[in-house]
């Protein structure tokens, strides 16, 4: 099980900060959708530069011109890509041919999808690479629990779920137990007083 | 009607370039999505400076964290943000909050949603300003049409809503014939020889 910290700050130097305190904890560092629309993609070519060593995911959230979305970012130095399970069919296909293309990966997030296990299957059908479990921020808000929906998708294969949406110290036990492919923690960490504290025992729990 | 320009390039001098000469012919200048995730939303400040008479609209397409992203938006000097229909209801009323607290507006694009009439009717009684009817340039490839879609809306205010997806010159007749409040191109003036020509043309047609 990977760690994925999401870096949801729309400042770009706070963001870099934050990743340099907690890089050695995590596999995989998110530039968060407004960081990218705040910076632009030279966020993500700051985090390559900085972490040659980690995967970098451009939190792109595409929900139009899938393949040049997806591009940019490769180019930019993304290893992997989010687009928006609510798209259209073919922006989500846009996405991963880049992805196929770059050698790449392509992440589909299911913010905002209704019928979640359904449209999973098919974008797994669709050839992404792994299907993102989201509570949004706005939704979290709201109360909505992420374990409520990973119960769902016990008929998906594990290795290609990508579970996010306020997990923290509290609830890691019972994702990790899941046995996602990848654990996504933002504000557990980011709004953090340490970050690097928050990050090192989310680590620690994930190898129990 | 107002003719909303949309500058669907990744290359901030070349979006500025098209907006020099244009214009003259439109009322809004949107910067795309893809524009924003390329530059950052210094692209929107940048647009603002240029052209203080015409509106700015920062088409987001925001998936979450609504009120966080229009605030960005808006700071950078935004007059109209775009949140994704497609998103949670508590997504689409932050970013309608922020637009009100700005004296901004804010535009619901229905691009990725199914029940597009019904989640139309449902965006309007969360206050949005205006819903987009919006076929994606990846939905456009795949020869879904505008116009097919708009005659389902018959019975939404006109002056709510924004049209966009493909419009060009054999077809701003017909658009402009519904009289939308806007009316949002962009190939067609983007990818033209000469782009000033065909906005040109277009605002004679919408004026006849």
């Amino acid at each position: 099980v990977k760690l994925q910290v999401a870096l949801d700050f729309v400042a770009g130097e706070t963001a870099l900060k934050v990743a340099a305190a907690v890089a050695r904890y995590v596999d995989i560092i998110e530039a968060g959708t407004p960081l990218i629309k705040a910076e632009g993609v030279h966020i993500i070519s700051e985090l390559r530069r900085a972490h040659g060593d980690k995967e970098i995911l451009a939190d792109l959230k595409t929900m139009d011109t899938g393949y040049l979305e997806a591009e940019l970012a490769f180019l930019a130095g993304a290893d992997i890509v989010t687009v928006c399970g609510a798209a259209d069919d073919a922006t989500v296909s846009g996405a991963v041919t880049a992805a196929r293309e770059y050698r790449k990966l392509a992440m589909v997030d299911l913010i905002g999808v209704r019928e979640t296990v359904c449209r999973a299957r098919e974008i797994l059908a669709l050839d992404a690479d792994l299907v993102g479990i989201h509570a949004g921020i706005d939704e979290q808000n709201k109360g909505v629990s992420i374990l409520a929906t990973l119960e769902k998708f016990d008929h998906i294969p594990r290795e290609r779920i990508s579970v996010a949406g306020g997990i923290n110290l509290n609830s890691i036990d019972s994702i990790a137990g899941f046995r996602p492919a990848v654990i996504v923690v933002g504000g557990a960490i980011t709004k953090a007083d340490r970050p690097e504290r928050i990050a090192a025992e989310l680590r620690a729990r994930m190898s129990m």
